[in-house]
């Protein structure tokens, strides 16, 4: 007997996927899209080990068959999952091959299911390592680092049997006062863009798909809220938000997951000119769409009735639903007429061919090796993406770094000594005893004889001042005070979730949670009892250095003052104790640069840097400007920069090339790691109002003492594209300037004519 | 010799127009669209009069003829002009007069000069009348009134000779940082516009012309701000920002005013789409479009070049210039080719048209004698504005209405005593010893016998303390203080200005202002001597009643608690004093109603009510909603809202009629002034998210103390529409609640199902 041709691994995957569609019953079909149960609920504790539950056999055979399974090892607070009865890493490779062999077993075509697992910064189950969140990695401006550490965990995530990552990547930070700002890679399109690619390329180095999160313009909260209410029009979404899902798409990613936000007053999930018009025929995406939580079941809302609402995703381009009972019913739709059995076969056809290629009909089950052959340890790449992503962001009269000569250090603050709140959202929980705190990073950092002293000062919240003066006591006696303020995300048991996980706020702070998917924060400000602790600190004459734990920038108006040096760690993953102490005391330098523009107030919000260019002079009692500009980070040398020299003052609007040079000079006594900024700032031409200035290029450089270095930035089409009036990426005629520098708001300019006319290279006014 | 038959009145406008075009030279047309020169830099004080300057002639002979000339009557501190050398009421007509001959006689084709003054509330001229500002009209949500007032202030200017009252109508309080929230009726869409229609009706009853501004979107300011810069998209644009505008097309406004804000990248001056597409095409609007204030030459920065600056707004469907430079050289636009003559006739077309249709041909020059007959006293009419727009926000302990036989009142407050400070931005120098400020208010209400005493405790703005002492000893011996506190939008002659009028900040309050065109203000907190004072006021234990004067909703966090009675009065006008000492004392009834959020902070911005509706649950720091809703409103009485009563549970998609009956009773002991409200909540349908509600209707009750009434809203396709996915509106099918109540936080709602089938009568459920 010949096997069927959807079982030819030769065969070509449109010719397969054809094949089984055509062997499929309706129901079939439709298990195919379905993605309805909690992993966590697929199995129990048994004995020793774990064992398949009854509800995980009836979804299978609901559908005969099943579409993706969801978090299967996931582990944290909402899940209920924990160590006492959750997955490890052998378990979780036993667990996923007992579903994978269940669902091949019991139904009859056979066809294997995926298994999709979180994996926002690090694979978030038990024993996953955790990586610094997504902030801290757009703050190494290192997308190959971050490709490395992907890559680390994402051999995790494959060894325990999972075939698909999900990870935020195209958010973007526009308004800090959202919650999941940890999550995004920067404010910057074009950063993000960087950092997506290099998510897309680790994973695959593993053997990993992933799924981008979401699509598109999440980050365009209004208020900063987690709610999917957004004013966004199409231009904003093209110049903005698209860049990092455009970057993905082309690097290969697997699938999108569609955002929960409206555009153009339809939900994501809904909105065919996104995920049809747009990804498919525009971009010619051939992935899958993934519904976020829930997605499609909200859109009862505007049909009134839930196999309408299944019907309206799948019109619109949604393949696979997530936790939604609406998506399961449509069988019915099509039956009904809602939506035609082509567009069920699209989509299905969609996700069997992922099926295909990701070979699991060849290979179903968990490798029996670990797939680490050549990949990097998670953990050790992890810590060198949080001591790359530390970003000094004040420093007066050198107390930095520290001397070892000192005798007695006192580490103070909330978050000084809290591997919770080190580690950000979306994590699983944590071995005791493991990971290492600020207060743990400096204990193993100084010198013999040096005492490290230490007090929590306030709790993370509110205005009890109770623990002041034991703090001002430790300081006092201290030649130096590290303050470790910020925020937090852990969440714990007593925390209320809604019905996707979110944390449900509304009564003041969930379990302290200031910062997390549905924690936003309106008042960026330091809560009151971290700022008295910080003045009285600072009062006692001790020279304080401010660590930021944060997942967000907070607003600053008056910490520079009474602190010598401030820092952000951002949220630094599990080892980031070690990282902070290495930069303090100079073993490291700091060279994250801000992802995000740090704000003085929640009153003047917005301030990310890319704002249309009006040139507002600012509000009448305070600036409309940040007050650390996106780019900034200081270093422990002084650098000088000089003006960016271009082989062209003039290139053709087709295909232009050119070169744009810089030469920075390490004018200090320590080595400079420094990252060149590349800018666009548009003087005329193009058909929409320009912005103040896009990033379109960065170049790290390592500079040694006296010593000076190029940064050569080679200038192309996709530098300087524009989005034109019908919304395509194209160079436009008109002038702009190149500008390089350290940041956004330190930066000079060279101007470049991209005409319109046919030139020659002599026309070109070559330099 | 037959006249031409541009010059026969009997002769249609059309062949009228057709007829002049014939006969005009392209400098001539490009003259007809000209609008550069600054109106007061057209005449010179001349012994005891005034004579046209030479500036004026040669901006005439220049293109042998004016096609309108701006705020030839404005008197301002950025104009300059005051008393000493300005236009009164006589001189503004005699020197209207002369501009008009010069233009007729000393021009080739005699066509007379639209002559445009602004009348934002109130022609902004020497003693001409101010009205209440527009967002106190918007809190009286009393349409005929404010039509009253705007044709009394309307006669004024037509007395003067002026033609053409620029008016902002357009624009929406959506983010009460804005500096010009003041000039706004309104957060709604609604409300907005029925008062638009008022301002159409009202000026048309005195022969004036009305030019809307801003057309269109400018409410949509990024972070507040007084820049062009917006994100807003088709459908925000839709749904919210064009329902004024519409109805105000359909009312019959001569103009509208392209803002200066861009939309998808454009500004509104070259934005196609919005000025052709839309206003011409879709919506059949035959009557000019002027642009702001160099709003053209701003264009310069896309361009290039001022040239082609001017076509591209010639072409995109602008008509009038305002003071730009460029829109002048169009002659050589059409010589080169930017742009074609046809466009450039189209848009001189429209102009002319607009001078037959006012009747500048037959009689130019201003009537011999003021047309007052039958129009409503200005002054008067604003009064009763002022004293309709009191709002009472907050009211405990039945301080109000204050008793006429209390011994002692203390009047306190920076805005207790300051005339220029309450009548707001876009007003003329005001003859000295005019007006009534509150205290002078209070000191006219009180009995015989009772002190008056006063002391402004603190400065408008900063922390200065000095002055509390002295104002806490006059509360600690009244019965009663009332703290007259808020903001300000006085000029004085050391503000800075931008070359377009708009106040300069940046470097601290320009002349104590926190309100204002350019005074945008990001804390929206009083600033901290007003909330030392009225927290030193209240320790005193003497009852506070708080009357704000101010042009925008400033955040109220703590007022409540100290407080006895918060009220906002707006900035009210020169009369307003007057108005609120008869609200305080019970002589008025308060039936203000909110027009806009009052929001708690502005890190909690945007609170407008009527965001879509994703059931946010708030910040972890703080509420997400207002402090008061919109539409609120106390009274000195109390009342008992029934539930709305519907003729008809269903009704279909074409042309549905129903009636929406609610009882309202008095239950209190005085007049109840209640303004009814009507919302729209959709429950499913539609094309689009829903909002969480929208106001549909309102209507105002007089109940007498124990008595009922109702009221009745006669629901159309106007009540029901909604934006269809093609962005026209339509009545689509689906299931909506019309509520009723007091307030947008208040109300109750009746079920109303929307059909696409065919439904008699005795289907509908008539109940």
């Amino acid at each position: 007997m010949t096997l069927p041709r959807y079982r030819d691994p030769a065969a070509p995957v449109p010719d397969r996927v054809r094949d089984l569609l055509g062997r499929m019953t309706l129901a079939e079909k439709v298990g195919q899209v379905n993605q309805r149960m909690y992993g966590w609920d697929a199995y129990e504790r048994a004995g020793q080990g774990h064992r398949l539950t009854d509800a995980f056999r009836a979804e299978v055979a609901a559908f005969d068959g099943m579409g993706a399974l969801y978090g299967l090892q996931r582990a944290d607070a909402w899940s209920g999952v924990g160590f006492a009865d959750g997955l490890d890493a052998g378990g979780g490779a036993r667990t996923a091959a007992d579903v994978q062999r269940h669902v091949m077993e019991h139904t009859r075509l056979g066809i294997p299911v995926l298994l999709v697992e979180e994996m926002p910064h690090g694979h978030q189950a038990l024993d996953g390592t955790v990586l610094p969140v997504n902030l801290a990695v757009g703050a190494t401006w290192d997308p190959d680092l971050y490709a490395d550490a992907v890559a680390g965990a994402a051999a995790e995530l494959r060894a325990r049997g999972a075939h698909i990552a999900l990870v935020s990547a195209l958010d973007l930070v526009r308004d800090p006062r959202w919650g999941r700002s940890e999550e995004c890679f920067a404010e910057d399109p074009h950063l993000a863009a960087r950092m997506t690619e290099a998510l897309v390329e680790g994973a695959r180095r593993a053997g990993v798909a992933v799924v981008l999160k979401h699509f598109a313009g999440q980050g365009a909260t209004v208020g900063g809220r987690n709610s999917a209410a957004t004013e966004l029009g199409p231009r904003e979404l093209h110049e903005v938000h698209l860049t990092a899902a455009r970057a993905g798409v082309a690097a290969g990613a697997a699938g999108v997951m569609a955002a929960y936000n409206e555009f153009e007053g339809l939900p994501c999930v809904a909105n065919r000119y996104l995920l049809t018009d747009l990804l498919r025929t525009e971009w010619g995406f051939e992935g899958v769409v993934m519904a976020d939580g829930t997605a499609v079941d909200r859109l009862v809302r505007l049909t009134g009735d839930p196999v309408a609402a299944g019907a309206l995703a799948l019109d619109a381009g949604c393949d696979l639903s997530l936790w939604d009972d609406s998506f399961t019913r449509l069988g019915e739709a099509v039956e009904r007429g809602l939506v035609s059995e082509s567009a069920l076969d699209a989509a299905v056809g969609r996700v069997l061919a992922l099926k295909f290629r990701l070979g699991l009909f060849e290979a179903p089950l968990p490798p029996a090796e670990p797939v680490t052959e050549g990949l990097p340890d998670p953990a050790e790449v992890g810590e060198r993406v949080a001591r790359a992503s530390v970003t000094l962001l004040s420093h007066t009269g050198g107390v930095l770094p520290l001397s070892r000569a000192v005798r007695r250090i006192s580490v103070l603050g909330p978050n000084a000594d809290s591997l919770a709140r080190q580690i950000g959202d979306y994590t699983a929980p944590q071995r005791p005893g493991s990971g290492i705190t600020v207060l743990e990073g400096i204990r193993a950092a100084v010198a013999p004889g040096t005492e490290v002293v230490h007090g929590p000062g306030c709790g993370l919240v509110g205005d009890d001042v109770s623990d002041v003066p034991a703090a001002v006591a430790l300081a006092a006696g201290s030649d130096v005070a590290v303050l470790v303020l910020g925020g937090s995300s852990a969440r714990s048991s007593d925390t209320v979730f809604d019905a996707n996980g979110a944390a449900v706020t509304g009564s003041g702070s969930p379990s302290g949670m200031t910062c997390g998917e549905g924690v936003d924060l309106a008042d960026l400000m330091l809560p009151p009892g971290q700022r008295a602790l910080l003045a009285a600190v600072s009062a006692t004459g001790t020279p304080v250095v401010v660590v930021l734990v944060q997942g967000r920038p907070h607003a600053l108006p008056e910490l520079d003052a009474p602190a010598a040096a401030v820092l952000s760690a951002w949220y630094p993953g599990p080892r980031g104790g070690r990282a902070v102490a290495e930069v303090l005391f100079g073993d490291a330098e700091p060279r994250g640069r801000l992802p995000v523009s740090v704000p003085r107030s929640a009153a003047q919000l917005p301030v990310h840097y890319n704002g249309k260019d009006h040139r507002y002079r600012g509000y009448v009692d305070q600036s409309a400007g940040p007050l650390h500009a996106f780019g900034h980070g200081l270093s422990y040398t002084s650098v000088a920069y000089g003006a960016p020299r271009l082989s062209h003052a003039r290139v053709g609007v087709r295909a232009p090339r050119l070169t744009c040079r810089v030469t920075v000079r390490n004018t200090g006594a320590r080595t400079a790691e420094e990252t060149v900024q590349l800018y666009v700032r548009r003087l005329s031409g193009g058909t929409s109002w320009p912005r103040v200035r896009e990033l379109r290029g960065f170049v790290r450089l390592s500079i040694a003492p006296g010593e000076e270095a190029e940064a050569v930035f080679e200038v192309g089409p996709d530098t300087l594209a524009s989005v034109r009036r019908d919304l395509r990426l194209a160079v436009e005629p008109g002038v702009v300037e190149l500008e390089t520098g350290p940041a956004s708001d330190r930066t000079r300019g060279a101007r470049l004519e991209i005409t319109d006319a046919c030139i020659t290279d002599s026309e070109s006014n070559a330099i």
